[in-house]
């Protein structure tokens, strides 16, 4: 397989983000694929956030991953930075081939890059597949996340 | 007990909020209440940012409550905003008064006013009051919160 990018998403990206965040169990219910109109101004607002990082992996000219780091500051833990991780998906051609592990990876750098001293995100308690990929790559199950639809 | 005030932190409130990060079994052992010096840079940051609340519960002009309320753009649920509560604390004197109740409705209804669609929060897996509280405000237990040190 071709070289690997790592690059800011641009607006042209948005179709081929979307439609990996559909091509999944939990997102197929949540996402529309037919109309991208309610996420022009979501991306707009990512984009002019100097603490959001929506990024695409690209090989060969074809986008074939997501993510979202996102730069939280904060008091606790002596005014330590963190960073929370979003929104990860792998094109389904590309699952198995080391993306998964190769993203996480460089969001983890970015994070340090970028002066965080602590990295989190959460995973669906259904996703176990998920929760031992995280484990492997050194993350730790410890908290419990709660969410509330509004 | 007299009114409930909730409002923007001030500089003049980090002592106050840095006593109640430390003032708890998780954070006794990560803060620094004898140097300030390393929140004034975090606090300017926050300050600073549109998406961060860094809010103070005040009664009687006593701090007696802190949270962190970020609001997080993104492409997923249809370019949906949600918000993550982090780093709340309730003054030890104050417990049991009801005050995280209304704390975290104010979140609640503070990330409703900033057109988020979900609210999410993580809490340390050893914290089962804290569960049955989130659980009873009407947070569904639905994610695993992984987090890594850097």
């Amino acid at each position: 397989m071709g070289d690997l990018e790592i690059r800011p998403a641009a607006a042209d990206d948005i179709p081929a983000i979307v439609a990996m965040l559909a091509d999944d169990p939990l997102g197929a219910q949540r996402e529309s694929l037919d109309d991208l109109s309610p996420y022009l101004p979501a991306f707009e607002r990512l984009a002019a956030d100097p603490n959001q990082h929506l990024v695409v992996a690209v090989r060969e000219g074809r986008v074939v991953g997501t993510l979202q780091l996102t730069i939280v500051p904060g008091l606790s833990r002596k005014g330590a930075t963190r960073s929370i991780i979003e929104a990860v998906r792998v094109h389904a051609d590309e699952r198995g081939s080391g993306l998964g592990t190769r993203f996480i990876e460089w969001a983890v750098d970015e994070s340090r890059r970028q002066g965080c001293q602590l990295v989190q995100l959460t995973s669906d308690a259904t996703r176990t597949d998920a929760h031992r990929f995280y484990e492997r790559l050194g993350f730790t199950a410890s908290h419990v996340g709660f969410k509330m639809q509004l």
